[in-house]
């Protein structure tokens, strides 16, 4: 199968060149870049320089031709207009960007941009590969979770489906290595002004919010609001969300583990902790895992639950490769058997 | 005024020593250390190195005729006998670690070690500062708040007092760079552990979720329980506690940063972030600042509390010289005026 | 294949294991550890925990009959005595450590302890996989280079050999990340000790030093003492010396890039970083790359080059499973085709 | 006396304002800023958030009335011009850009820019407080010192004005933390670039070169070119150099220690480590100490010199007030007391 990546200079489209170049079902036939065409990848990405490839302006025919499928990794606004059309010269796409993840309103309100056409919004399938395999096996757009969600969400449904939540306020303290700011020019991601520092950002404002609390609700079958703080932590790679939420009574640590043991035991991407151990990002970096532990503290009647993955991998490219591998019907792991890189 | 440090081996007293050195009313006069007595301070600490001292054993009664007051930064339950021996020898005391901080039960359970003597539990004065000022200035036993809840604290206090906190569950998410873990040998504390690494401890178990409620309750007049989630983040110095409660109906963000204002409009080390603005840790790196910011979150009745501060400044060692001034009646910066080092 | 990994609680053996999990011919059948014998290999390392493994004790005769070949990582001292044991019981072995790379007499000067049977010693073949791979490839026991020489052996032999560099002082300026001092429990490894640090160790008594001065001599041809100075650097992984050499007259950047670019042209894991740029650490993180660069600084008369490999991959464990491909004739990148992680 | 900073939006004047705000002989007037004039220093570092001052336009005849001295820290090419214009209206300056270090032809060559006017080259005077002071104290303009000469001079300069250093190469291995390369956006300062990378830069070309030469040859006496690579550390302060140079016959480690410590016994920013052990940029940061060590090998006939300075302290703001002090005749420690933060 021969695929491009469109978008190719950002952190994430180096990640997805990382897994597709090793993939053993996909050609990477070319990369799509608007700002850098023209330069080789070698040079863009140094650390890619043993294979050369060029970096292409985007001419959607010609590239209807030449690929299967589309990884699109732009800006939010971009991929809206952009994928429908490739779509319909029969490529299929996966998008990395917010673009089809949510409804037409609340994409204008949080993101302040035009939604793309509602006809495609409703055709996009979430690919939350645990959780929406079959509807992402017959889809030909498949919109990416992003990282926050995928995290909160992998965390969250099984607790949200076994009943094991109660009413009253869920809170989501979200933290995040700076790689998820992309690699664009900015004070805020220089190296002196994040290292050593942790701060956080967007509180109660961060576009995610809608993502996760729409999701909840559609896979998890539970309506609420939540509250979401992102933080910036000094790290390049990296997300851990921690979960507070009023827990029903009855329900104990353990019987709480069994339920996220239930619920992934054939997924090969989610480990639970081992009973006390608590996730770490570094556990995941660089694989396609996401590692939960749970916790019901029995003095405050509240559940505690945290999800580590790597924003890069399953927080965006290893999801998008999982997603592509459930499209094709080939099996979910393929080219995603790189272990985590540790220390 | 001659002083001593007790325990002179860890990273709070190298902080200790390093506002001591240039304190223009006090004298350090000696270090004490049971594990290194007999080395040189510049081979303990070689960024020390042009101050000539050594590090020497206890003498209780010797040490009471050299010096008016001392620091006391032991390993929880040695102090708790210690630091009486000197009071009543005519030593004024400041302890940095948990002895003197609970009840005898709560520390009995948090702890697990023996208690202090109760006469003792009784006579010593909680140390923070910006609020207990007028016991600190007639204690001869000052208990130094602990990192996390001198933060936690600082940002909750005002908003109890003035009710702008409902009913129903606070929750507090504390992350910590890992010199709050010591200078101890521990796996977990191994450079190549740390870098890249995030990940929650103790969750629901840390030792200063009592101390944050006693205090809540003592100063703040609203006893509750509260959950609190520890986390090591990858940098040396620097607390962030991101705390999330249900807000009062009617109060909206300007109100309570006005709420917030008028607690430390007269404290110099207290700074509330201009509005829109979050606190960051690397600001107040080095200083003995705690930057603060809040909002209201109207979507989902919670309000958003943000504090940072150094953990081995205003978290330690800062707040105890700022304790030590107190006792004494100087001026409360004294010695303290030394801005954050940042980048 | 089945293999064994020996001294399996390092970081070095962390990372064999990360690289023969996915290696299509080997299946790793045994953990040994002397220190941590009946733990999990998801309790040592959490990383790996979705593989169900138990470190054991060491078991020689039956260890020769459970595998074909080891990889032994233990420390300096141990191999020297226990890998012949195992080749004679016709198990092939490559060693990590250092016990087999020098002569008996500068062993004993360079580290302090027994050497290995000289017999041993003589049938040893040195594993620069690049420029020995004909004997590795006959070889039963293969000794792997340590870091530092392996960076600059490959970036010094080309010029020695095409005969770049004049008599006078050669200085090798090495440095490090920190997961080269080991997993083991020191203060001068610690988070606190190492961020935001960078200093000289062990100046002029490297045990790499002798490393050097042979390979370049046995394979180079080229018999000289080198002044190699190693530092530690804020980071995890990664190694770049910088090496300074005068230069024959004639010779000018371009051509010395050549002379570079044809030792290497048939080599997949050297890259020659494109002109004018420098070789950085993070561009061959997580792979088994090493990439280089040299100038000629016609102002000074000396020759400028600089090697940088992961020490954890080309440095220790990629290099070892390079050579374990060649002495069973597998293609030289089998199961090393992973590429770098960046960011 | 009052001072004003201009260019002040750097990391070289926040540092220069968080020494000059505890200075007690200064009071900072104003800060000047071209690309953020009008905004407050709290919005540019809202580090400094607590002092209210408003960044300003330049207005060489009012600034002239409302200061008695300036620090200038602007980009290269703008002070060569602005300075002398200040003098002429009997402002004292330091200059902490390179226009005033080097010869005309030097400066064109190595800068690429006009040279400052020949007149003002000549009476700027070179602060390198240790081995100047005596014209620092009679100069109306101080240019000073760059950071990697700053710590290569301080290491040098006593070994060769003793003779230890014999003819041939002289090697400058230099190394730095990224607050070097200033607060400006650049894609290598980003946080995900620099984290576990290192490398060189500028390879035989960097312009610290020639000012290296120029005054190891003024004030050793001892003309001769170097070969100097500097390189990225992945940190934000600190400079470590390391030195190889070949050694006159005779002399040893202890001896060659004796030169330096006797070099600089009077001088109290200079410390020689204890024998055996090596400078530690940690140990320094946020001071204005220079940590240095020596080691001569025989093996090899070189000596081989470490010196350690924070960059923006010794190797700029703080070097710039300890030469505000040389220029009042204050005590060179005025306001630069403060002691390492560490860690």
């Amino acid at each position: 199968m021969r695929v491009a990546v469109i978008g190719a200079t950002g952190y994430g489209s180096a990640e997805l060149i990382r897994i597709l170049e090793n993939h053993p079902y996909v050609e990477l036939e070319t990369l799509i870049s608007s700002s850098q065409a023209g330069e080789e990848l070698g040079s863009v990405f140094p650390h890619l320089s043993q294979r050369e490839l060029s970096l292409e302006e985007l001419d959607l025919d010609q590239l209807a031709e030449r690929v299967d499928g589309v990884f699109s990794a732009t800006p939010a606004g971009v991929s809206g207009e952009l994928l429908p059309e490739l779509v319909e010269r029969g490529v299929i796409a996966i998008d990395l960007a917010g673009d089809f993840r949510l409804e037409a309103a609340d994409y204008q309100t949080w993101y302040s941009k035009e939604p793309a056409p509602s006809k495609w919004l409703s055709e996009a399938v979430y690919g939350l590969s645990e959780w929406t395999a079959d509807q992402v096996k017959k889809a030909r757009l498949v919109t990416n979770p992003g990282c926050y969600p995928t995290a909160t969400l992998l965390a969250l449904l099984p607790l949200v489906r076994a009943g094991v939540i109660a009413k009253g306020p869920v809170m989501i303290d979200g933290k995040s290595g700076v790689s998820g700011a992309g690699r664009g020019l900015k004070q805020s991601s220089l190296f002196c002004e994040v290292e050593g520092n942790l701060f956080p950002y967007k509180v109660a404002e961060h576009q995610h919010t809608p993502e996760i609390e729409r999701y909840l609700s559609m896979i998890g079958g539970d309506p609420r609001t939540v509250t979401f703080t992102p933080q910036i932590v000094p790290m390049s790679r990296g997300i851990l969300t921690t979960i507070y939420a009023p827990v029903e009574s009855g329900w104990r640590t353990d019987q709480v583990r069994e339920v996220i043991e239930r619920a992934y035991r054939e997924k090969p991407f989610i480990r639970l902790c081992e009973s006390g151990r608590w996730p770490r990002t570094k556990d995941v970096a660089g694989s396609n895992f996401c590692d939960l532990q749970v916790k019901v503290d029995e003095r405050t009647g509240m559940v505690i639950a945290a999800a580590v993955i790597d924003n890069l991998m399953k927080g965006a490219a290893g999801q998008a490769v999982q997603n592509l591998n459930l499209m094709m019907e080939w099996p979910e792991s393929t080219g995603l058997s790189m272990l985590p890189v540790y220390p």
